[in-house]
């Protein structure tokens, strides 16, 4: 008997159909003797509609009342959800964020969770109920009001609740089997990992990895909580995400430490380049502090060695596409005090990132690295790389390739009778 | 300046384009100094909708669920409200029935109201904000689960909120210009009441008047809140619900006290006769023993004269055609007990009550009203009594021929000069 803590997202409750089909799984885990805690998210496109809704009100609502209006998608799925389960024999209670003690700071639209007291969701527990949950919602402190949490907010709920309830597993249902040692979608011979730590995890859901959002992962290992990624429409074991690294493509009888996780894929970057910067020291930090002050976040930076002759050099970062737009502004305005010649705004480029906690301790990854885009024909534009990552950009058109030539070379490819079921919807 | 309270209901509210009309009036209502509590329901069909989803999922949906299901609609609905007002420039927050302190009892899907704290409503009126409250729900006292106050719950919900803040008046926005003498779609030439006693209205809505639920206007009643109902899609000034009663048509220079406030109708009973009743004491008391147990509300009720022949008696009594079959059930399994003959159901009866507050002092109502429909050749079933109203029993295809006799009769008529806008949409 065990304590599980449960998350369905959007896409598997997005109809009556779906959500009996969940409640049958919870319901078999409840009968199997554990307790059960389940995070839902709203149904479907509840919450775009919802959004929709807003705009057609004004185009800039209040944060505050903005969380109120998505709030009501989860008090949807959460109340059906437990009437589904009710209805195949076994207790359950829906509770709101504040009822399950998620208290957070006052950052509507994206708050962060301060503290978690499941007082009720413990006693449901030991009514022998299962306790249902609303995801990606808590409630302040001292005003009660209502917040949400931000994209990915209902799995960082789901892990919070196992911390604070301690739980054995945090099982996080989605619509794909688990983790993959690339995107199934690019790299069909991509392998779901059976294990991956969460140092790995957290560089792949940094390098753009879409299973996991990066603060979700950071939770867990803060707490140690082990998250189990698996699918809601087959009954596959999925990737289970704990201290222990990802393990290679021989599986449990290698001794050694595999080298590589996975090939994480990004198109969402931009490059801008900077051009014609005066070589003289507090350039580039006057130029980065304008753009932080934008709200920006920068990924890869590249310096050009000075040309000599003009005293001049070119600067170029990557950050989100989404940021683009003021960064430049922001630029723009300092040209006069900077005095650089121009700016250069590239969102054709692709990040790749190869992850692997084995990388440390074997010599020789970037290298080869290089020599199998290299031998795919593929151009490097930035390099960056951490202790467990290595990260290149390259043209937006040649992602794919890139990433399927890295793939093969790493020896990544799952041999036929590994063969995964991907079980997407694409949602 | 004034304290203002005002609801609207769901068509009045019913998409983007209702909602940014309503707040528009509730701006207004601001600008001119008055302190305003605005109290909505949610968006049209957004309720049938809800109820339409947990009928997918389950015949016999859990009440507690249910109750957080339904508040799922006015969460949607205070929260565009309340994003509109701000688009208009004027400070507005949105408020739960929890957070509005609205405390009931446990009775999910039909709860009572047994406390208003609105200490944050008040606070956020001091703040120079409008305050936007859930109507239709409330918060249990101890364990802060989420309860729903029934048919009519959002005007009971403001009309508590008006009394708990001592509000100037209670505006209740609906998709008429008020109450009427008669349903303006039975009598063309039915006349909006200026005015109109608790009592009265109290009468009316008990006798099928459907601008205003019973509850609501007891509560008004206890509390002595002035509600006034009126339309959202005019700007006419409706009918003040008050201790004062109605006035005639020749208006305020009357000096004597009108006789009549208007004419309901009421098609939603059944008339029940229970055939050959041993006429021996406690036969009576014993049926509608067992009526009340079924759960029944009887209305009136009519016993024969007994065939001195046969020692036995007819009782026939009316009550909701909702409650018809677990009263016919009920009497049926004890039949052999009360010994009756046989039983009769009849849904196709009508019932008209006349309501005036000066009735009583007015000898020769019943006379009128009897030779009224008599002249109109509509035969009387039954007849029931209070202090300020009369009703009567007819048959159903009937009862919009009764009701235009006696308002004419009564002289209820408006003349073409206080012509009248009915602005209703029907829902």
């Amino acid at each position: 008997m065990a304590l599980i803590v449960q998350k369905y997202g959007g896409s598997s409750v997005a109809d009556a159909t779906s959500i009996k089909r969940v409640a049958k799984r919870i319901a078999e885990a409840k009968r199997a003797g554990n307790d059960v805690v389940v995070v839902v998210s709203a149904m479907g496109d509840t919450t775009d509609e919802l959004i929709d809704l807003a705009n057609q009100i004004t185009p800039l609502p209040p944060s505050r009342e903005m969380d109120i209006l998505l709030t009501a998608g989860e008090r949807i799925s959460m109340s059906l959800l437990a009437m589904a389960i009710a209805n195949l024999g076994v207790e359950a209670q829906s509770f709101t964020g504040q009822q399950a003690g998620v208290i957070t700071d006052t950052a509507h639209g994206k708050a962060r969770i301060i503290d978690v007291t499941p007082s009720r969701i413990r006693a449901t527990l030991d009514d022998g109920s299962v306790a249902i949950v609303a995801g990606f919602q808590g409630v302040t402190q001292h005003t009660n009001d209502v917040t949400t949490l931000g994209r990915g907010g209902s799995d960082t709920t789901a892990v919070a609740l196992a911390a604070a309830l301690d739980a054995d597993v945090c099982e996080i249902y989605t619509d794909v089997d688990g983790v993959f040692s690339a995107d199934p979608r690019i790299v069909p011979t991509a392998r779901k990992l059976d294990r991956i730590s969460y140092d790995e995890m957290l560089e792949m859901a940094a390098s753009g990895a879409k299973v996991l959002v990066l603060r979700c992962v950071e939770y867990a290992r803060r707490y140690g909580v082990p998250v189990h990624v698996r699918s809601s429409f087959s009954g596959h074991t999925g990737t289970l995400v704990t201290n222990s690294p990802a393990e290679g493509p021989e599986g449990e009888g290698q001794m050694e430490q595999p080298i590589i996780a996975g090939v994480a894929h990004d198109r969402s970057e931009a490059k801008v380049t900077v051009v014609g910067v005066p070589d003289v020291p507090g350039k580039a930090a006057r130029i980065f502090h304008v753009v932080a002050a934008s709200g920006a976040n920068i990924d890869m930076i590249v310096q050009n060695v000075s040309a000599a002759a003009t005293g001049r050099t070119d600067i170029s970062f990557t950050l989100p596409q989404s940021d683009g737009a003021a960064a430049i502004t922001a630029l723009t305005e300092q040209q006069g005090e900077i005095g650089f010649a121009s700016l250069q705004y590239d969102d054709a480029i692709g990040k790749l990132s190869l992850i692997g906690a084995g990388m440390k301790s074997h010599p020789g990854v970037s290298a080869k690295l290089f020599e199998a885009l290299s031998d795919a024909g593929i151009n490097i534009e930035m390099i960056s790389t951490s202790e467990i990552r290595i990260s290149v950009v390259t043209r937006a058109e040649s992602l794919d390739d890139a990433v399927r030539a890295v793939h093969t070379a790493f020896e990544l490819d799952s041999t036929e009778d590994e063969a995964v079921v991907y079980g997407g919807t694409g949602r």
